[in-house]
């Protein structure tokens, strides 16, 4: 709920044209508009498909609302039958008007402004599905991955065939770059780390590489700071989100030199502004001279940012 | 809410007796009870002291209630002048029912059970006394933290000194060992670690052991991987816990050879049990096997717990 302009008073405007915020997400001339935003404001390098995560097990046929206040909720998935009355095939198709947003975004966008499209990765969007709703728990899910790794590894197979469809899809009808959201990493159990985490986003990154080798794919494994280096090895993605909680020397100890990083600034600073936030802005990039990053925040801008703010943030880190 | 038994049906039957679960900790027959409840059940090699890390906020004047289902609520300190209104002295004597406790514990226990008392770290104390609340986003604490930087580090130091004389009224009481839980310590932004996690750890470590050089102190900073190293190499703990989501061997490259390691089953285990969880269990104490190392789950033992589960689970542990 916190991705592109969604702090924006432009934004809460639009916003209130959709009937809920799934047909907001796909009516591709709000979620246009949603994306510009931002861009119009603030002249970023990188401009990021609005949509949510959660549209694609809503493709796949589970329901989604969502409850204001309360986040999604989800009719939960949770044993084979429910999977199965899932349909992982033409989830891209279904999810149509974002390909509509993205083409029509490739038109409207600069040539200078990247377009990156975007994705939860299966593990992250498996706790929504198991749990039926959000939390950082995820009790239900872990239960189920340790007591029926048979299923769960089938929901997960799932999720990975219909996220790689539907990246792929993104990068056809446009996209220049891919990023994979795994929020919720940071609660895997450790021993199952591998199967939930580093197999899903490496099978998914195999094949949009096959489809699109040029294509730039970014993971962001969020609290999973022990399984850096296992992630950066073994997923073959180009570039490594890192959240506010790892120190960014740590993450390039982790990580090779070739691989770029991206994010680590505290959101909350983008609450509190002032030098603060434009020390620590130049901190990060100065400390990542030498090597290929992506300036960022460790995490999505909260709703309390004052846009004011943001701007100050780009001049800061323009003004290295 | 997920220490000692409260998983029993027996705890659920004393529990009963008092108005209010801060009454319950605050009546030592019935702390004591709960204390050695599954002591008496699994014949555990420790007693972990029953009480509660809010005790200290709670103590030093600040409002604390436990509300049915939706966790603690405080009033939220977020000024020099409510932290002003706080009353540090004395808080070990306003909390001399815990060291009635510690002390009936001591005379019930065996010889050969030894017993850990605890606090909560000063950040993961803090969280609750700014946030006024539990969640695990931490946003107001982490705002505070950079752009009132003096205001927070006075709340930890109040809860420094604080936490240090509980402690040391716990050793003076008959506490063998300590454990200072840091459950929120990985929210804490990168930058700010040695600030709020390092430096007011190892002032309480510090002190404790000019008080008692022989107690081992046993440090939990749960979710903070990337600080390990930092954490076991500059706090002085004797023993580290790891929490579910952290590899065992990880741990065991960023804490020396002498320091203890605790932990890593994945509570989500008791509620499963069988095979799975009696060879997780196996494989923990095996992999161990060379160095210190203290049996114990990830983080609590869940509500949802089934109690033969954890006899199980002993049993596994015993057999290796």
């Amino acid at each position: 709920m916190r991705q592109a302009g969604r702090y924006l008073p432009e934004y809460r405007e639009i916003r209130a044209k959709a009937r809920d915020f799934v047909d907001f997400c796909l009516t591709p001339e709000l979620a246009i508009e949603a994306t510009l935003q931002p861009i119009r404001r603030y002249g970023f390098d990188a401009a990021i498909l609005f949509a949510d995560i959660l549209l694609v097990p809503q493709a796949m046929g589970q329901s989604l609302a969502f409850v204001e206040g309360e986040g999604p909720k989800l009719e939960p998935v949770r044993t084979r039958e429910a999977l199965k009355a899932l349909n992982v095939e033409g989830v891209a198709e279904r999810l149509q008007p974002v390909m509509e947003t993205v083409k029509g975004l490739k038109t409207a966008l600069p040539e200078t402004v990247a377009l990156i499209g975007f994705a939860g990765a299966p593990w992250t969007v498996a706790t929504y599905m198991i749990e039926g709703a959000g939390g950082s728990d995820h009790a239900l899910i872990r239960a189920m991955a340790w007591s029926e790794p048979s299923l769960f590894g089938a929901i997960l197979d799932a999720l990975t065939e219909a996220t790689t469809a539907y990246l792929i899809a993104q990068v056809d009808a446009g996209a220049e770059a891919l990023q994979i959201f795994d929020t919720w990493a940071g609660s895997v159990p450790a021993p199952l780390f591998e199967r939930a985490v580093i197999q899903p986003t490496a099978a998914i990154v195999k094949a949009v590489k096959a489809h699109a080798p040029h294509v730039p794919v970014i993971g962001f494994p969020r609290g999973a700071a022990a399984h850096l280096k296992a992630y950066a090895a073994r997923t073959g993605v180009d570039g490594v989100g890192i959240d506010h909680m790892t120190p960014l020397g740590f993450a390039a100890e982790a990580v090779p030199a070739s691989t770029a990083l991206q994010g680590n600034l505290d959101p909350m600073l983008t609450i509190t502004g002032g030098e603060v936030m434009a020390d620590e802005a130049r901190r990060l990039v100065r400390a990542m001279e030498g090597r290929p990053y992506i300036f960022n925040l460790g995490h999505g801008v909260t709703p309390q940012t004052r846009p004011e703010h943001i701007a100050e943030l780009v001049a800061a880190v323009r003004g290295v």
